[in-house]
Protein backbone atom coordinates (compact mmCIF):
# COMPACT_ATOMS: atom_id res chain seq x y z
CA UNK A 1 0.00 0.00 0.00
CA UNK A 2 2.73 2.31 0.35
CA UNK A 3 5.95 3.51 -2.22
CA UNK A 4 8.02 0.92 -0.42
CA UNK A 5 6.24 -2.15 -0.70
CA UNK A 6 6.68 -1.75 -4.80
CA UNK A 7 10.50 -1.12 -4.19
CA UNK A 8 12.72 -4.37 -4.82
CA UNK A 9 14.26 -4.80 -1.37
CA UNK A 10 17.42 -3.67 -1.09
CA UNK A 11 20.30 -6.35 -1.61
CA UNK A 12 21.33 -7.08 2.45
CA UNK A 13 24.99 -6.77 3.30
CA UNK A 14 26.89 -9.43 4.02
CA UNK A 15 27.85 -9.81 7.66
CA UNK A 16 30.60 -9.69 9.65
CA UNK A 17 33.30 -12.40 10.37
CA UNK A 18 34.10 -11.79 14.30
CA UNK A 19 36.87 -13.93 15.99
CA UNK A 20 35.77 -14.04 19.26
CA UNK A 21 38.72 -15.01 22.05
CA UNK A 22 37.34 -17.07 25.38
CA UNK A 23 40.00 -17.09 27.35
CA UNK A 24 41.62 -20.14 29.21
CA UNK A 25 38.59 -22.07 30.44
CA UNK A 26 36.81 -21.01 33.33
CA UNK A 27 34.10 -18.48 31.65
CA UNK A 28 34.42 -15.70 34.36
CA UNK A 29 37.69 -15.14 31.96
CA UNK A 30 35.90 -14.56 29.11
CA UNK A 31 35.78 -10.62 28.16
CA UNK A 32 32.83 -8.17 28.20
CA UNK A 33 33.00 -7.62 24.77
CA UNK A 34 32.59 -11.58 24.19
CA UNK A 35 30.26 -11.81 26.13
CA UNK A 36 28.34 -8.72 23.89
CA UNK A 37 29.41 -10.06 20.69
CA UNK A 38 28.10 -13.46 21.63
CA UNK A 39 24.32 -12.76 22.62
CA UNK A 40 23.75 -10.31 19.59
CA UNK A 41 25.54 -12.30 16.77
CA UNK A 42 23.17 -14.80 15.01
CA UNK A 43 24.95 -17.62 14.42
CA UNK A 44 27.97 -18.92 16.80
CA UNK A 45 30.75 -21.39 15.18
CA UNK A 46 33.46 -23.17 16.94
CA UNK A 47 35.67 -26.04 16.19
CA UNK A 48 34.90 -29.53 17.67
CA UNK A 49 36.30 -32.94 17.68
CA UNK A 50 34.05 -35.18 16.23
CA UNK A 51 31.20 -36.89 18.61
CA UNK A 52 32.74 -33.94 21.15
CA UNK A 53 31.00 -30.58 21.98
CA UNK A 54 34.16 -28.48 21.62
CA UNK A 55 35.80 -26.77 24.33
CA UNK A 56 34.92 -23.20 23.16
CA UNK A 57 31.13 -24.31 22.90
CA UNK A 58 31.62 -25.55 26.60
CA UNK A 59 33.07 -22.11 27.59
CA UNK A 60 30.57 -20.01 25.81
CA UNK A 61 27.70 -21.89 27.25
CA UNK A 62 26.18 -19.40 29.65
CA UNK A 63 25.46 -16.86 26.75
CA UNK A 64 24.13 -19.27 24.17
CA UNK A 65 20.67 -19.51 23.99
CA UNK A 66 17.99 -21.71 22.02
CA UNK A 67 17.57 -19.40 19.22
CA UNK A 68 21.11 -19.35 18.15
CA UNK A 69 21.90 -21.00 15.02
CA UNK A 70 25.33 -23.62 16.10
CA UNK A 71 27.44 -24.15 13.36
CA UNK A 72 30.03 -27.05 14.45
CA UNK A 73 33.01 -27.60 12.55
CA UNK A 74 34.41 -30.79 13.75
CA UNK A 75 38.19 -31.55 12.95
CA UNK A 76 38.71 -34.44 10.12
CA UNK A 77 40.47 -36.48 12.91
CA UNK A 78 40.23 -37.24 15.97
CA UNK A 79 43.75 -37.49 16.82
CA UNK A 80 46.76 -36.00 15.05
CA UNK A 81 48.35 -39.51 14.88
CA UNK A 82 46.05 -40.85 12.58
CA UNK A 83 47.94 -39.14 9.62
CA UNK A 84 51.04 -38.82 8.36
CA UNK A 85 52.64 -35.72 8.07
CA UNK A 86 52.06 -34.89 4.49
CA UNK A 87 48.11 -36.13 4.40
CA UNK A 88 47.19 -34.74 7.85
CA UNK A 89 48.14 -31.02 6.74
CA UNK A 90 46.41 -31.77 3.11
CA UNK A 91 43.52 -33.03 5.13
CA UNK A 92 43.56 -30.06 7.21
CA UNK A 93 44.09 -27.46 4.42
CA UNK A 94 40.50 -29.13 2.89
CA UNK A 95 38.73 -29.06 5.76
CA UNK A 96 39.18 -25.50 6.66
CA UNK A 97 38.28 -24.55 3.24
CA UNK A 98 35.09 -26.16 3.57
CA UNK A 99 34.99 -24.56 7.10
CA UNK A 100 35.07 -21.12 5.49
CA UNK A 101 32.78 -21.52 3.04
CA UNK A 102 29.93 -22.80 5.42
CA UNK A 103 31.12 -19.41 6.86
CA UNK A 104 31.08 -17.56 4.02
CA UNK A 105 27.44 -19.18 3.20
CA UNK A 106 26.01 -16.82 6.97
CA UNK A 107 27.83 -14.42 5.58
CA UNK A 108 26.80 -14.17 1.91
CA UNK A 109 22.58 -14.14 3.63
CA UNK A 110 23.57 -11.18 5.66
CA UNK A 111 24.22 -13.01 9.04
CA UNK A 112 26.86 -11.62 11.58
CA UNK A 113 29.14 -15.24 12.72
CA UNK A 114 31.09 -15.26 15.72
CA UNK A 115 33.76 -17.96 15.39
CA UNK A 116 34.57 -18.52 19.71
CA UNK A 117 38.05 -19.37 20.07
CA UNK A 118 39.63 -21.01 23.22
CA UNK A 119 42.72 -18.06 24.33
CA UNK A 120 43.37 -15.61 21.79
CA UNK A 121 41.90 -15.75 18.56
CA UNK A 122 45.70 -14.44 16.73
CA UNK A 123 47.83 -16.74 19.55
CA UNK A 124 48.43 -20.08 17.61
CA UNK A 125 44.83 -20.58 17.40
CA UNK A 126 42.56 -22.56 14.59
CA UNK A 127 40.45 -19.39 13.83
CA UNK A 128 43.33 -17.49 11.85
CA UNK A 129 43.29 -20.26 9.01
CA UNK A 130 39.67 -18.79 8.95
CA UNK A 131 40.65 -15.20 8.86
CA UNK A 132 43.27 -15.94 5.95
CA UNK A 133 40.87 -17.01 4.20
CA UNK A 134 38.00 -14.71 4.75
CA UNK A 135 39.56 -11.55 6.09
CA UNK A 136 39.88 -9.49 2.51
CA UNK A 137 36.14 -11.13 1.40
CA UNK A 138 34.01 -9.92 4.77
CA UNK A 139 34.14 -6.74 7.44
CA UNK A 140 36.46 -8.88 10.12
CA UNK A 141 36.60 -8.02 13.50
CA UNK A 142 38.86 -9.85 15.90
CA UNK A 143 38.36 -9.95 20.21
CA UNK A 144 41.25 -10.53 21.65
CA UNK A 145 41.29 -13.07 24.62
CA UNK A 146 43.65 -14.24 27.93
CA UNK A 147 45.65 -16.81 26.72
CA UNK A 148 46.14 -20.24 28.26
CA UNK A 149 49.44 -19.32 29.26
CA UNK A 150 48.18 -16.15 31.00
CA UNK A 151 45.33 -18.35 33.02
CA UNK A 152 47.78 -20.98 33.65
CA UNK A 153 50.69 -18.47 35.52
CA UNK A 154 48.14 -16.43 37.26
CA UNK A 155 46.58 -19.79 38.21
CA UNK A 156 49.92 -20.91 39.82
CA UNK A 157 50.81 -17.96 41.26
CA UNK A 158 54.05 -17.01 38.90
CA UNK A 159 55.18 -13.91 38.15
CA UNK A 160 56.86 -14.30 34.73
CA UNK A 161 58.71 -11.24 33.29
CA UNK A 162 60.61 -8.75 35.52
CA UNK A 163 62.79 -5.75 33.88
CA UNK A 164 63.98 -6.53 30.73
CA UNK A 165 63.55 -10.45 30.71
CA UNK A 166 62.92 -11.69 27.11
CA UNK A 167 59.76 -14.19 27.21
CA UNK A 168 60.05 -17.25 24.70
CA UNK A 169 57.11 -19.12 24.02
CA UNK A 170 58.23 -22.56 22.47
CA UNK A 171 56.06 -25.02 21.42
CA UNK A 172 56.57 -28.75 22.69
CA UNK A 173 56.83 -29.62 19.15
CA UNK A 174 60.07 -28.67 18.49
CA UNK A 175 63.10 -31.43 17.95
CA UNK A 176 64.60 -32.22 21.33
CA UNK A 177 68.26 -29.62 20.36
CA UNK A 178 66.08 -27.54 18.99
CA UNK A 179 63.88 -26.98 22.07
CA UNK A 180 67.25 -27.03 24.15
CA UNK A 181 68.65 -24.14 22.02
CA UNK A 182 65.50 -22.01 22.22
CA UNK A 183 65.81 -22.64 26.34
CA UNK A 184 69.75 -21.15 26.17
CA UNK A 185 68.48 -17.55 25.16
CA UNK A 186 65.75 -16.62 27.18
CA UNK A 187 64.97 -15.06 30.69
CA UNK A 188 61.41 -16.32 30.45
CA UNK A 189 60.21 -19.39 29.09
CA UNK A 190 56.61 -21.02 28.52
CA UNK A 191 56.62 -24.23 26.84
CA UNK A 192 52.92 -24.71 24.99
CA UNK A 193 51.48 -28.16 23.06
CA UNK A 194 52.66 -30.81 25.35
CA UNK A 195 50.50 -33.76 24.84
CA UNK A 196 53.06 -36.56 23.15
CA UNK A 197 55.74 -34.55 23.54
CA UNK A 198 55.84 -34.47 27.49
CA UNK A 199 58.92 -36.81 27.58
CA UNK A 200 61.26 -34.87 24.93
CA UNK A 201 60.50 -31.28 26.44
CA UNK A 202 61.52 -32.69 30.11
CA UNK A 203 64.69 -33.73 28.87
CA UNK A 204 65.02 -31.11 27.02
CA UNK A 205 64.44 -28.58 30.00
CA UNK A 206 67.24 -30.87 32.08
CA UNK A 207 69.94 -30.48 29.49
CA UNK A 208 69.22 -26.69 29.84
CA UNK A 209 69.71 -26.73 33.52
CA UNK A 210 66.13 -25.10 34.05
CA UNK A 211 64.49 -28.20 35.29
CA UNK A 212 64.45 -26.65 39.37
CA UNK A 213 63.01 -23.31 38.03
CA UNK A 214 60.30 -25.51 35.79
CA UNK A 215 56.33 -25.34 36.50
CA UNK A 216 54.09 -28.14 35.02
CA UNK A 217 50.55 -26.98 35.19
CA UNK A 218 47.48 -28.88 33.64
CA UNK A 219 44.17 -27.36 32.91
CA UNK A 220 44.91 -23.81 34.32
CA UNK A 221 41.74 -22.38 35.88
CA UNK A 222 39.57 -25.46 35.15
CA UNK A 223 38.13 -28.02 37.07
CA UNK A 224 40.64 -30.57 37.57
CA UNK A 225 43.41 -28.06 38.00
CA UNK A 226 47.21 -28.92 38.47
CA UNK A 227 49.88 -27.22 39.38
CA UNK A 228 53.48 -29.14 40.35
CA UNK A 229 57.35 -28.43 40.32
CA UNK A 230 58.24 -29.87 36.95
CA UNK A 231 60.86 -31.93 38.83
CA UNK A 232 58.65 -33.63 40.88
CA UNK A 233 56.24 -34.71 38.19
CA UNK A 234 57.49 -38.62 37.21
CA UNK A 235 54.64 -39.85 34.69
CA UNK A 236 54.99 -38.99 31.14
CA UNK A 237 51.59 -38.22 30.16
CA UNK A 238 49.97 -34.50 29.51
CA UNK A 239 47.19 -33.77 28.57
CA UNK A 240 46.28 -30.56 25.61
CA UNK A 241 45.70 -28.36 28.77
CA UNK A 242 49.26 -28.52 30.02
CA UNK A 243 51.87 -26.57 29.92
CA UNK A 244 55.15 -25.53 31.47
CA UNK A 245 56.07 -22.50 33.09
CA UNK A 246 59.70 -21.00 34.14
CA UNK A 247 59.49 -17.57 35.15
CA UNK A 248 62.11 -15.31 34.38
CA UNK A 249 64.50 -13.60 37.16
CA UNK A 250 65.04 -10.15 35.99
CA UNK A 251 65.40 -6.61 37.93
CA UNK A 252 63.00 -6.50 41.16
CA UNK A 253 63.88 -3.44 43.12
CA UNK B 1 21.63 -8.73 76.51
CA UNK B 2 22.39 -12.13 74.73
CA UNK B 3 25.28 -13.78 75.55
CA UNK B 4 26.85 -13.26 72.18
CA UNK B 5 27.05 -9.20 73.55
CA UNK B 6 29.13 -10.31 76.10
CA UNK B 7 31.93 -11.84 73.83
CA UNK B 8 34.81 -9.95 72.89
CA UNK B 9 34.14 -10.27 68.95
CA UNK B 10 36.80 -12.24 66.99
CA UNK B 11 39.45 -11.17 65.55
CA UNK B 12 38.80 -10.22 61.63
CA UNK B 13 40.56 -12.45 59.33
CA UNK B 14 42.70 -10.46 57.26
CA UNK B 15 41.70 -9.88 54.02
CA UNK B 16 42.67 -10.86 50.52
CA UNK B 17 45.07 -9.83 47.88
CA UNK B 18 43.49 -9.59 44.55
CA UNK B 19 45.89 -8.26 41.74
CA UNK B 20 43.25 -7.77 38.77
CA UNK B 21 44.45 -7.70 34.99
CA UNK B 22 42.06 -5.05 32.96
CA UNK B 23 43.39 -5.72 29.81
CA UNK B 24 44.70 -3.36 27.11
CA UNK B 25 42.70 0.06 27.50
CA UNK B 26 39.10 -0.80 26.13
CA UNK B 27 36.84 -1.26 29.16
CA UNK B 28 34.90 -3.99 27.41
CA UNK B 29 37.97 -6.05 27.09
CA UNK B 30 37.97 -6.41 31.17
CA UNK B 31 36.72 -10.09 32.43
CA UNK B 32 33.66 -11.16 33.59
CA UNK B 33 35.88 -11.90 36.74
CA UNK B 34 37.79 -8.62 37.24
CA UNK B 35 34.34 -6.80 37.19
CA UNK B 36 33.02 -9.06 40.21
CA UNK B 37 36.10 -8.74 41.76
CA UNK B 38 36.09 -4.58 41.44
CA UNK B 39 32.64 -4.28 42.46
CA UNK B 40 32.82 -6.03 45.36
CA UNK B 41 36.28 -5.28 46.79
CA UNK B 42 36.02 -2.35 49.26
CA UNK B 43 39.12 -0.79 48.77
CA UNK B 44 40.59 -0.48 44.96
CA UNK B 45 44.46 0.08 44.83
CA UNK B 46 45.92 1.44 41.24
CA UNK B 47 49.59 3.11 40.72
CA UNK B 48 49.75 6.20 38.56
CA UNK B 49 51.87 8.73 38.05
CA UNK B 50 51.71 11.84 40.19
CA UNK B 51 49.47 14.50 39.13
CA UNK B 52 47.56 12.40 36.87
CA UNK B 53 44.53 9.69 37.71
CA UNK B 54 46.41 6.59 36.30
CA UNK B 55 45.55 4.23 33.09
CA UNK B 56 44.26 1.69 35.09
CA UNK B 57 41.89 3.76 37.40
CA UNK B 58 40.47 5.36 33.74
CA UNK B 59 40.07 1.47 32.43
CA UNK B 60 37.96 0.59 35.68
CA UNK B 61 36.18 4.02 35.89
CA UNK B 62 32.38 2.18 34.91
CA UNK B 63 32.88 -0.14 37.69
CA UNK B 64 33.92 2.12 40.76
CA UNK B 65 31.24 3.91 42.39
CA UNK B 66 31.43 6.52 45.08
CA UNK B 67 31.60 4.32 47.90
CA UNK B 68 34.77 2.82 46.85
CA UNK B 69 37.81 3.36 49.16
CA UNK B 70 40.66 4.43 46.56
CA UNK B 71 44.52 3.71 47.36
CA UNK B 72 46.32 5.72 44.54
CA UNK B 73 49.93 4.95 44.40
CA UNK B 74 51.85 7.62 42.88
CA UNK B 75 55.03 6.64 41.39
CA UNK B 76 58.05 8.71 43.36
CA UNK B 77 58.86 9.93 40.09
CA UNK B 78 57.26 11.27 36.63
CA UNK B 79 59.48 10.14 34.01
CA UNK B 80 62.39 7.21 34.48
CA UNK B 81 64.91 9.41 32.90
CA UNK B 82 64.98 11.58 36.09
CA UNK B 83 66.79 9.46 38.00
CA UNK B 84 70.10 7.65 37.59
CA UNK B 85 69.87 3.69 37.33
CA UNK B 86 71.24 3.22 40.84
CA UNK B 87 69.41 6.00 42.53
CA UNK B 88 66.54 4.84 40.62
CA UNK B 89 66.10 1.82 41.60
CA UNK B 90 66.36 1.98 45.08
CA UNK B 91 63.92 4.74 45.00
CA UNK B 92 61.66 2.28 43.02
CA UNK B 93 62.51 0.00 46.41
CA UNK B 94 61.51 2.05 48.67
CA UNK B 95 58.11 3.16 46.75
CA UNK B 96 57.54 -0.50 46.84
CA UNK B 97 58.18 -1.08 50.30
CA UNK B 98 55.55 1.86 51.33
CA UNK B 99 52.99 0.94 48.78
CA UNK B 100 53.24 -3.07 50.30
CA UNK B 101 52.78 -1.31 53.86
CA UNK B 102 49.66 0.43 52.62
CA UNK B 103 47.75 -2.12 51.32
CA UNK B 104 49.21 -4.58 54.24
CA UNK B 105 47.45 -2.22 56.95
CA UNK B 106 44.26 -2.48 54.96
CA UNK B 107 44.28 -6.17 54.59
CA UNK B 108 44.83 -6.69 58.24
CA UNK B 109 41.88 -4.45 58.83
CA UNK B 110 39.91 -7.61 57.15
CA UNK B 111 39.49 -5.32 54.16
CA UNK B 112 39.88 -7.19 50.42
CA UNK B 113 42.21 -5.09 48.39
CA UNK B 114 42.20 -5.35 44.60
CA UNK B 115 45.19 -4.22 42.77
CA UNK B 116 43.93 -3.44 39.00
CA UNK B 117 46.65 -3.20 36.53
CA UNK B 118 46.37 -2.77 33.02
CA UNK B 119 47.09 -5.93 30.80
CA UNK B 120 47.76 -8.91 32.79
CA UNK B 121 49.30 -8.62 36.41
CA UNK B 122 52.37 -11.14 35.93
CA UNK B 123 53.75 -9.91 32.34
CA UNK B 124 55.78 -7.04 33.11
CA UNK B 125 53.31 -5.90 35.84
CA UNK B 126 54.76 -3.31 38.39
CA UNK B 127 51.96 -5.58 40.81
CA UNK B 128 54.40 -8.33 40.88
CA UNK B 129 56.44 -6.22 43.33
CA UNK B 130 53.85 -5.84 45.66
CA UNK B 131 52.64 -9.39 45.00
CA UNK B 132 56.51 -11.16 45.72
CA UNK B 133 56.24 -8.71 49.07
CA UNK B 134 52.73 -9.66 50.05
CA UNK B 135 52.00 -13.15 48.78
CA UNK B 136 53.47 -15.29 51.27
CA UNK B 137 51.16 -12.92 54.29
CA UNK B 138 48.38 -12.77 53.15
CA UNK B 139 45.85 -14.88 50.28
CA UNK B 140 46.74 -13.72 47.46
CA UNK B 141 44.69 -14.20 43.96
CA UNK B 142 45.70 -13.25 40.20
CA UNK B 143 43.15 -12.54 37.79
CA UNK B 144 45.12 -12.56 34.15
CA UNK B 145 43.87 -9.74 31.62
CA UNK B 146 44.24 -9.83 28.13
CA UNK B 147 47.41 -8.08 27.21
CA UNK B 148 48.58 -5.01 26.05
CA UNK B 149 50.05 -6.86 22.88
CA UNK B 150 47.33 -9.40 22.36
CA UNK B 151 45.13 -5.78 22.05
CA UNK B 152 47.07 -4.59 19.50
CA UNK B 153 47.39 -7.81 17.70
CA UNK B 154 43.91 -7.93 17.33
CA UNK B 155 43.34 -4.57 16.40
CA UNK B 156 45.88 -4.47 13.41
CA UNK B 157 44.24 -7.69 12.41
CA UNK B 158 47.64 -10.20 12.65
CA UNK B 159 47.72 -13.41 12.98
CA UNK B 160 50.88 -13.80 15.11
CA UNK B 161 52.31 -17.40 15.93
CA UNK B 162 51.11 -20.04 13.31
CA UNK B 163 51.92 -24.21 13.52
CA UNK B 164 55.72 -24.19 15.22
CA UNK B 165 56.30 -20.55 15.11
CA UNK B 166 58.30 -19.49 18.29
CA UNK B 167 57.19 -16.42 20.21
CA UNK B 168 59.87 -14.23 21.44
CA UNK B 169 58.70 -10.97 23.36
CA UNK B 170 61.90 -8.28 23.61
CA UNK B 171 62.02 -5.54 25.49
CA UNK B 172 62.91 -2.25 23.81
CA UNK B 173 64.95 -1.25 26.65
CA UNK B 174 67.78 -4.48 24.95
CA UNK B 175 71.07 -2.76 24.01
CA UNK B 176 71.00 -2.89 19.99
CA UNK B 177 72.85 -5.83 19.71
CA UNK B 178 71.44 -7.66 21.89
CA UNK B 179 67.93 -6.78 20.31
CA UNK B 180 69.80 -7.60 17.31
CA UNK B 181 70.52 -11.09 18.54
CA UNK B 182 67.26 -11.76 20.01
CA UNK B 183 65.02 -11.17 16.51
CA UNK B 184 67.58 -13.05 14.48
CA UNK B 185 66.72 -16.69 16.77
CA UNK B 186 62.62 -16.21 16.30
CA UNK B 187 59.93 -16.85 14.31
CA UNK B 188 57.17 -14.27 15.73
CA UNK B 189 58.24 -11.02 17.65
CA UNK B 190 56.89 -8.65 20.34
CA UNK B 191 58.99 -5.52 20.77
CA UNK B 192 57.62 -3.67 23.99
CA UNK B 193 58.86 -0.84 26.28
CA UNK B 194 59.35 1.42 23.24
CA UNK B 195 59.35 5.37 24.41
CA UNK B 196 62.68 6.70 24.50
CA UNK B 197 64.24 3.33 22.83
CA UNK B 198 62.32 3.82 19.38
CA UNK B 199 64.85 4.54 17.35
CA UNK B 200 67.36 2.43 18.69
CA UNK B 201 64.83 -0.78 17.92
CA UNK B 202 63.99 0.19 14.36
CA UNK B 203 67.51 0.33 13.58
CA UNK B 204 67.94 -3.40 15.57
CA UNK B 205 65.05 -4.65 12.75
CA UNK B 206 66.41 -3.34 9.74
CA UNK B 207 69.53 -4.53 10.89
CA UNK B 208 67.85 -8.12 11.26
CA UNK B 209 66.68 -7.78 8.04
CA UNK B 210 62.71 -7.60 9.36
CA UNK B 211 61.60 -4.28 8.75
CA UNK B 212 59.24 -5.25 5.90
CA UNK B 213 57.58 -7.36 8.34
CA UNK B 214 57.17 -5.55 10.84
CA UNK B 215 54.43 -3.34 12.21
CA UNK B 216 53.98 -0.31 14.30
CA UNK B 217 50.72 -0.04 16.89
CA UNK B 218 50.34 2.78 19.18
CA UNK B 219 47.74 2.91 21.87
CA UNK B 220 45.88 -0.57 20.62
CA UNK B 221 42.36 -0.71 21.10
CA UNK B 222 42.08 2.93 22.51
CA UNK B 223 41.13 6.50 21.65
CA UNK B 224 43.67 7.59 19.01
CA UNK B 225 44.90 3.66 18.25
CA UNK B 226 47.08 4.28 15.22
CA UNK B 227 48.15 1.14 13.30
CA UNK B 228 51.32 1.91 10.72
CA UNK B 229 53.52 -0.30 8.89
CA UNK B 230 57.50 0.46 10.49
CA UNK B 231 58.47 1.35 7.32
CA UNK B 232 56.59 4.03 7.11
CA UNK B 233 57.02 5.65 10.35
CA UNK B 234 59.40 7.83 10.07
CA UNK B 235 59.63 10.18 13.02
CA UNK B 236 61.46 8.79 16.27
CA UNK B 237 58.71 9.34 19.14
CA UNK B 238 56.66 6.42 20.32
CA UNK B 239 54.57 6.60 23.54
CA UNK B 240 54.61 4.29 26.54
CA UNK B 241 51.47 2.61 25.22
CA UNK B 242 53.58 1.66 21.41
CA UNK B 243 54.81 -1.76 20.55
CA UNK B 244 55.88 -3.57 17.39
CA UNK B 245 54.49 -6.63 16.08
CA UNK B 246 56.33 -8.95 13.71
CA UNK B 247 54.38 -12.26 13.16
CA UNK B 248 55.70 -15.71 12.48
CA UNK B 249 55.10 -17.13 8.61
CA UNK B 250 54.79 -20.99 10.52
CA UNK B 251 52.59 -23.69 8.62
CA UNK B 252 49.29 -22.47 7.53
CA UNK B 253 47.57 -25.99 5.06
Amino acid sequence: MTMALDLAPAAPATGTFHGVGLGPGDPDLVTVRAVKIIERTPVVAFFSKKGRRGHARTIADPWIGPDKVELALPYPMTTETHFGEERYISSLGAFYEESAARIAEELDGGRDVALICEGDPMFYGSFMHLHLRLKDRYPTAVTPGVTGMAGCWAAAGLAMTWGDDVLSVLPGTLDEEALVAGLHGCQATVVMKLGTNFAKVRRAIDRAGLLARATYVERGTMAGQTVVPLADKLDDSAPYFSLILIPGEGRRP
